[in-house]
């Protein structure tokens, strides 16, 4: 069976190392069709809209889909995205890999972010000249979908889950995550720690390996995996998985770097390691475990791109990639 | 002409390091008149309330506030004395001291954080069983007030402004305050940075030295300064001001810490430095640059607490800090 798989590289290096995850993906003994789209500023320009009608089918039809980098309009592509393959779960993984320079060389995190609601919920008013407000919606249906998405990951990975809230001062919104996720969590008779997303941010930076798997608010799930990603040594290498019921949307963290774009020195391994996180979702684990530790292997002692201090290109990271698999 | 400061210890080690700041206060050419006053979990469990209207009176009357730290009742007692004193600016001085072990050794950051609205609006309601809402609030006066104020201190000491936000998800509200950050900009002819908060949480772990002031919506500050605690090696040397326009309250950043109160070792760093905060805000800048210092004298080659690989106690360390003035 072949898996039909949506590729959206975007714009600035989104379009250099999303075709270096193609290639990846195209070098394994996996059938895929690959349907190509576009997205972001460049046809903004071209046809007035980041992110045609045409797309947005073919991401829907999909069985997955690769997503690269978006510039300006990049709010206006992922979040509809993000709701077109219905994903609630936004999976961050921040691990420090051997051999690469790493303020806190022993993190290995992953952040389950909700990916629907909180302050994401895009209802905003200006109510009076220069009043305006935000309507920050937390829902149990939700909390309970992501509480159990976390605690599977967990289970999977074997390892612990902190739930990060802010409920001291949200209380009746994370009052109501809160009292959900720990609904979940005495049906599946789980142990978690709950920690304030700011005290939490301070212990990540001071103590990263305590934590494992942290299930996060919309808005803390984003801003505390960048936090870890500083702890790594940056967003060149971050996969991340937008996980709905029934598709799936893959990209790294990284942004569409326009300082560094067109030059082919961009790092493909956020890329790249966000389809081995598309292989596992498809159900491919093995395919998905080689690309990991191929692209483990180039980062501990292979070609590297300028950003980890090396002069590789884009293209020699991949073809070191692929000739390890 | 004396200044009459309202002492308020609060629970658990706020008890072993208000007095240590009074102590300090008192060993000054400076005159002050105290008045003790009770707030937090103990006082909630005689008296039914966390903070007693004669406690409230007691602030509202006094020239500035002297405040330690609250258990579990804390937001019930911090959030409303911040408007007791008119608070629309919360300062959080970070920087790591030549001597302490920090992550990053080379952090000297100041947030200034709008202390009045964003998620802390308190308007909050079940809308349906299970459907949360909280309103966040940004409004033109608090964030020009903000403005002006990052602008204002940034101009005293000679640094740059980055002003945090997350206007490409909240548009209407972060774009509020962006454009009112930026007509005050324009009016002043000042030049500053914008950076997305998530963004900035990464290049904040990764490059501290890069950044300044940094102007921040209110829970944005909340969770960006305790980062930052974690990169000049923890809560235990933050000092921070609730600064209004004609009071003022003064507390450490950390907690009431139950797990080491009353034994005598909490470090009163954090408390004897927003005493230094107090003074400078009281006018008395010549006093406050002293103690300042000799808290930096002791930090480097004085006793220490064990939070900071020491075993001097709470008495030693202020002692110290004393015989330096
Ligand atoms: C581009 C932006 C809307 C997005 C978000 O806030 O989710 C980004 O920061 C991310 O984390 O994927
Ligand atoms: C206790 C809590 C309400 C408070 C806040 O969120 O402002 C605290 O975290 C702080 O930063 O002073």
């Amino acid at each position: 069976m072949s898996h039909e798989i949506a590729v959206l590289p975007g714009d600035g290096i989104g379009r250099e190392v999303t075709p270096a995850a193609v290639d990846v993906l195209d070098a394994l003994d996996v059938e895929f069709g690959f349907a190509d789209c576009e997205a972001g500023d460049a046809v903004a320009e071209e046809q007035g809209t980041p992110l045609p009608e045409e797309t947005v089918e073919t991401v829907r039809e999909a069985d997955a889909t690769l997503f690269g980098a978006v510039g300006e309009t990049a709010a206006d592509v992922i979040l509809p995205l993000r709701d077109v393959v219905g994903s609630y779960a936004n999976v961050r993984p921040a691990r420090a890999y051997p051999g690469v320079d790493a303020l806190q060389p022993e993190t290995d995190l992953v952040f389950v972010r909700e990916n629907t609601e909180g302050v994401y919920s895009g209802i905003e008013n200006e109510i009076a000249p220069g009043v305006t407000t935000l309507t920050r919606v937390v829902t149990d249906d939700a909390s309970r979908r992501i509480a159990e998405f976390a605690f599977d990951y967990a289970e999977e990975r074997g390892s612990d889950v902190t739930v990060a809230h802010k409920s001291n001062v949200m209380r009746v919104t994370d009052g109501q995550y809160l009292e959900s996720v720990r609904a979940v969590g005495d049906e599946r008779g789980e142990e978690y720690d709950e920690a304030l997303m700011d005290a939490l941010a301070m212990h990540l930076v001071l103590r990263p390996e305590e934590y494992d798997v942290v299930c996060c608010p919309n808005l803390a799930g984003d801003v505390l995996s960048d936090l870890a990603a500083g702890l790594v040594g940056g967003l060149g290498l971050l996969p991340s998985a937008n996980v709905g019921d029934d598709n799936a949307l893959f990209e790294p963290v990284h942004g569409s770097a326009p300082d560094i774009a067109g030059q082919g020195v961009a790092n493909p391994a956020a890329a790249i390691l966000s389809a081995a996180m598309l292989l596992e979702w498809l159900g491919e684990d093995e395919a998905g475990e080689q690309v990991r530790t191929a692209v483990e292997g180039v980062l501990s002692d292979g070609p590297r791109t300028p950003d980890l201090g090396g002069d590789a290109s884009t293209d020699d990271v991949t073809e070191a990639v692929v000739d390890r698999l």
